[in-house]
């Protein structure tokens, strides 16, 4: 079964109104974003990717393609609204193109997702519909309800990442759901259509970069030579 | 009021008995303890340390001493069986010196707490009793039971760091409650003898040196000049 990757970079919203995008800063001189798809075509040569982009960046990300040090074959669609508009608008161009494929769902703004979670993800998600990384709770996890807070059991819970893998007709499907702001990952949408999704393994390194000291550490781990 | 702290460095448990443990590990050629404790000297010369250690690395530590490149006064006690324990042990310790102090109880394998949360803590654990540093979830969260698991509304809940604040006098009284496992900070202590503990903000860069990669991300902090 065909594999392909949407990679969502961002919104058209807020966020993105203040300073350069985090996806766009850049780690060796090369953007995070071009990190995060060398994963994939590290993974496996000439795999499809689809890059989710708010139509402002497009410009500056054409101009940041030609320095790239190998091809990384993909295709740009502009973003909506919101990361829900934006992964539907990559669903829709993959429906035309493979609809029989697997897909993976990923944030540009993670660079470090290992070959075995690609692995394991693409296999799992065909043969029980998808595939979402987790990670334990290393800190004492605390649930706050206004003025007033209790320790919850930590191994009760766990932290999500992405990429997050699905059957595409499946995924597709529950796409269709209307719009809700508590959607903040594609295993919500396809639990909200009724399905049940099936947990994996996460890889630790995986980070989403968001604080400044995550560049830091992004630069160290690219430069180290890190094995994962 | 006087300003104290208690490290706690592992207990005798299982996790000790393979490889060196965490807190031994060299960043910038010293052990990690001896940054986390150089937090709290950086903060306020000449602080009271009571640092907690098992018996049987007591003499690889005062190995160590004699390279530090400034002196951090300390004194040594051996630790318990548990976390639990090993804090009890540094409580009743400076109990009988200091009965009024304020006390931040913190975890050797956190080198990085920043000096606004220090001042805040215990100026706040002064004030309140008690104060607890925590950073919000940036990933989503979800809570497993069994095969099913389902996302759970991440801005309800923190992840809870140390160091934690509290008057002497209180958390010495907590820790008069029977040991349960489901004691995992000092938090869990004080509420479950029936007080109320006050939430401050932490640092993100605060973290918990558990996994290898993160030998490599503390090194990069030290190394860079990162101000926080």
């Amino acid at each position: 079964v065909k594999k392909i990757a949407i990679i969502v970079a961002g919104g058209s919203g807020r966020r993105m109104e203040t300073g350069t995008p985090k996806q766009f800063l850049l780690l060796n001189n090369l953007p995070v974003l071009y990190h995060t798809l060398n994963c994939f075509t590290n993974f496996q040569e000439y795999i499809d990717i689809v890059l989710v982009l708010p139509e402002a960046f497009t410009e500056k990300w054409k101009s940041f393609i030609h320095h790239f040090p190998n091809h990384i074959p993909h295709s740009i669609v502009d973003g909506g609204p919101t990361r829900f508009h934006s992964v539907k608008s990559g669903i829709k161009v993959c429906m035309n193109e493979h609809p029989e494929s697997i897909v993976a769902i990923h944030d540009g703004v993670r660079p470090f997702v290992s070959p075995k979670v690609l692995k394991e993800g693409y296999s799992v998600a065909k043969l029980k519909g998808s595939a979402i990384p987790v990670i334990p709770v290393k800190e004492t996890l605390r649930e706050v309800n206004g003025a007033f807070s209790k320790t919850v059991p930590r191994e009760k819970y766990c932290l999500v990442q992405t990429p997050q893998f699905f059957q595409l007709g499946l995924i597709a499907d529950a796409y269709n759901i209307p719009y809700s702001e508590t959607f903040t990952d594609d295993a919500g949408v396809f639990e909200a259509s009724g399905r049940q999704i099936t947990l994996i393994d996460g890889n630790y390194e995986n980070m989403k970069i968001t604080h400044p000291v995550d560049m830091l550490f992004a630069e160290k781990l690219l430069s180290s030579g890190y094995d994962f």
